[in-house]
């Protein structure tokens, strides 16, 4: 007799890096069709990259990776179907929304919000770490904006994402998107695919 | 009346480089079923990886990129059906091998001899910046060693290199494997199916 697990992913992102864009609004339902579920894990790359010596996105300091990449994020963006509108600042401040977020992980509203924020970043231009655009974004799913500011912005709640960050970097991850399935580390986009086969043949 | 053109790739390589290895292996197959020419361009990453200011593999100053490199290499390699030994030294000497392969890029054995290379370097661990290790090669393919290694080391076959390398920094490559198609950049070894795509579509 075999022990049958639900397969299962963690799936590390950050809501101001552009290819985290890319899985927020993949991952929901093609885990779905995988029958694999998600672990939601927002975390902050900023001090997982200072950890690394970069101060700024690697896209900043490196100017051809840069370039590379906004051009490869519009041919992708085609391809999903997804709207890419490059946002006039970039990275964004992704805290507010990564505290909310890492706070109500469990929710069954975390995809519809994820999914909100990265909209805005990335499809609208709008600044994720403006605490009104948060909050509109909140009162649009029909949740209690202040409610989960407020807690959000308490103790506990900067306490959740500075724990998670400090797991993300003893996991080794370096990056974001990155899942992790039964101790395996995938890193990037277009190893969504390949996390969500993983699991299911780890389970 | 619209004019045909055959489809076609630009694969730039090193030698020394782990995700080149899973391409080098794969292009030549791939590319023949798809209908698309290759048109290989070895070259080397040292003085590309200088100009952003790495004086050594980013898998090597980075630590958990090159835990996560190696493991995933490992990965892929099963996928599929490559030999993997990890190289005792990393990155190898790509030099000599480049020269060779980029004197003599359109000859029929270009494939052949990229391989050989590659599978010596990531699939028996053996030194490919050792002349007599790429003379053996050379002799294993029916090749006339001594004439190809006196035209590699010659100053028309360092000129050849270096300008090559030169040409990939202005074009915006980055790392390796890199593909170019139609003006497109493609990175990395999970792209070239995306970029054989991309020349069928553009042809």
């Amino acid at each position: 007799m075999t022990i049958e697990r639900t397969p299962r992913i963690e799936f590390w992102y950050e809501f101001a890096s552009s290819y985290s864009y890319l899985s927020v609004m993949r991952v929901e339902a093609l885990a779905a069709a995988a029958g694999v579920e998600v672990a939601w894990r927002p975390f902050l790359l900023g001090p997982v990259f200072m950890s690394l010596g970069w101060n700024d996105s690697p896209f900043n300091i490196y100017p051809p990776k840069g370039r590379y990449m906004w051009r490869d994020l519009e041919r992708l963006c085609s391809r999903y179907g997804l709207i890419l509108t490059r946002p006039s600042t970039f990275p964004r401040n992704g805290l507010l929304a990564a505290r909310i977020a890492c706070r109500n992980h469990a929710e069954p509203w975390i995809g519809a919000f994820s999914r909100a924020v990265m909209c805005a970043n990335f499809a609208e231009d709008r600044d994720i770490g403006d605490r009104a655009v948060i909050a509109e974004l909140l009162l649009g799913l029909g949740l209690p904006a202040e409610d989960l500011l407020a807690d959000a912005g308490s103790d506990a709640g900067k306490a959740a994402l500075r724990s998670q960050t400090e797991r993300a970097t003893e996991l080794g991850i370096f990056g974001a998107p990155s899942f992790i399935v039964d101790g395996e580390l995938f890193w990037g986009n277009d190893r969504l695919e390949d996390a969500l086969a993983w699991a299911h043949d780890a389970a």
